[in-house]
């Protein structure tokens, strides 16, 4: 089996091997089926069984109270932007939006063709590298919406922000879903894109609320309602299966690791290693303000484009992939999600210390 | 490796095994990059080759003219029953719909959200088992839609519809895309979910015309404009890149058996043999007219309902797989696809044979 190398990508990302190896059986043969796991009806009871999995251990691992679902859709975090408001926002209503980079901007674009969107806090004037504590909100949101991890700027929330009595609160988690334990009970909907900490791209996770799922317009097309999934089971038509069923291997991977709790340790080491350094270096320097930063996405600037250009070239060379930071901070971005192994953390700081040693 | 059985499912469905086998090694590094294919970033050089090949073979193997779209987007064809209206209908406007099915009521259910759907032929009076031939257009329909084939009840149009003049022709071909050559240029729109002919499910390929593209309500939200995909060359957000990945495997592997013509000769060996048996049979009956058979989907019974249920069970022992029929007709249905092989096909008509001797 040919050799594999340390990829920082920040999404579609690295996933466990252990998670690839069985896929790689399960391809061609599902549990001794003699079909494989692309292959089988979503009806069947060898799908089924894939599928409670998912949802078992899903709700399992972060501790989801019994009156929320949890959904498999597609679309991406995007198509969430425009299906909250357009089921939850009229012309009369507000909701709330905490700005703190390009998807939360997205995800207010989309508010405002459905209702009213207010800003209730934003970091745009220092080009998002922080998280703000300071929140106006308006007078009566329907809901608070944030977005927990934002993988361009390298910042995240280190706790759930409040949201004012009446209403519910949202939260794009795409960039760093159950990195750490979290308490579901303080949101109405959670959501995620897979293809960071939980699997391929071309599924979302959705955990929401039962009176949400309720209160939700009736008037959409049938496949934008959450009722429609809800009711069915996330079947109404035919889920993405492939991506659920490497979903619920990550999840048992991470169940495995010791759960949320665990893996919350080892990603705070893994990204102390990197901060500490950064913080020693006369080369390198984080981007994002200290008490935001990111346990999944580090970045960081030489402050000269031609040396963070030559960094990126040999470390690619090296066997150290994806570490091109977003055109909108420039830099490098090293991402780190649960799946990244420290021992790549280590190889990139020692890479980092020689390259510093030699062009410093 | 562990051995493998004949799988009639009616979607997801079986693939070919060699894209499997392409699959199991692409999933750990692809192309040598020491990066499994799920896990690479959809902007990067690798995965772009990847979607650089899906779409040229595409278009190679239906000769797509250059003023269509090849798009992969999510939400399956339920996405598209109403994204169709949605973007082309007003409540002044009315488009026609030919009723063949299960599906074909739904999407009539989605236009009527948005303006008038028409329905200008119906096989309802007989449970669906026919193609009509007979069409009451309206007087200025702005599209017409058909399903080219009904995987439910075992139906196929033999050629494309026509349209009024003025009107657009929008076909939703998940059932049958690719298993024979089409004229693209005759559509305005076709729509079809992978997971019958293509690959897995969670990616939906849409083949559109440019001035749809640009005539589509630009009020919508974002990732519901066809000419948001058709400018960000299906990348406006990640998209679901392993089913992309599959498809470009079977579109590969579809130009090695010689193409849509080739395939074409394939298919129809494969469904004569079973279609000249039930015709020849005294125990099973074909459910569907012989003039609108489908290459893909045979649908038969016994006329004895505990019959039925036996067969069903007797050659799934036999590992002849998905065999049940769906709940709306009831009985048995043969799914079998581009991927399906014919020896499958003689297994199960040796299977037949022999139960009818014995049950006959």
């Amino acid at each position: 089996m040919s050799e594999r190398i340390y990829n920082f990508s920040a999404g579609p990302a690295v996933l466990p091997e252990t998670v690839l190896n069985q896929a790689r059986e399960d391809l061609w043969s599902l549990a001794g089926t003699g079909i494989g796991v692309m292959e089988h009806s979503h009806r069947g009871k060898a799908f089924l069984a894939v599928y409670d999995q998912a949802v078992a251990l899903c709700r399992e691992l972060a501790s989801i109270p019994d009156n929320y679902k949890v959904l498999f859709l597609q679309g991406g975090a995007s198509t969430q932007f425009f299906s909250i408001p357009m089921n939850f926002l009229t012309p009369d209503k507000t909701a709330d939006y905490l700005v703190t980079g390009s998807w939360s901007k997205k995800a207010v674009a989309e508010a405002k063709r459905f209702g009213n969107a207010h800003t209730a806090s934003s970091s745009a004037d220092k080009n998002f590298n922080y998280i703000p504590q300071e929140v106006n909100y308006s007078d009566n949101p329907t809901y608070v919406h944030f977005t927990s991890n934002n993988t361009i700027f390298g910042t995240e929330y280190q706790t759930e922000p409040e949201n004012p009595a009446g209403s519910f609160l949202v939260c794009d988690a795409s960039s760093d879903i159950f990195s750490r334990p979290l308490d579901i009970s303080k949101y109405g909907i959670l959501y995620a894109g897979a293809q960071k900490n939980l699997g391929p791209s071309g599924v979302t996770l959705v955990i929401i609320r039962d009176d949400l799922i309720e209160s939700g317009s009736a008037d959409l097309p049938t496949m934008l309602q959450y009722r429609t999934h809800a009711e069915n089971d996330s079947m109404f038509n035919t889920p993405p299966t492939f991506g659920i069923y490497i979903m619920a291997q990550v999840f048992a991977w991470l169940k495995d690791q010791g759960g949320l709790p665990a893996i919350q340790k080892i990603n705070e080491i893994k990204a102390k290693k990197l901060y500490d350094y950064l913080d020693s270096s006369k080369l390198f320097q984080g981007t994002a303000e200290p008490d935001s930063r990111s346990l999944m996405n580090v970045t960081f600037v030489t402050g000269n484009e031609d040396l963070d250009k030559k960094f990126i070239a040999e470390a690619t060379a090296a066997g150290l992939d994806g570490l091109k930071g977003h055109r909108s901070v420039g830099g490098m971005r090293a991402s780190i999600y649960n799946a990244f192994p420290e021992a790549g953390i280590d190889k990139l700081i020692d890479f980092m210390s020689n390259f510093e040693s030699t062009n410093g």
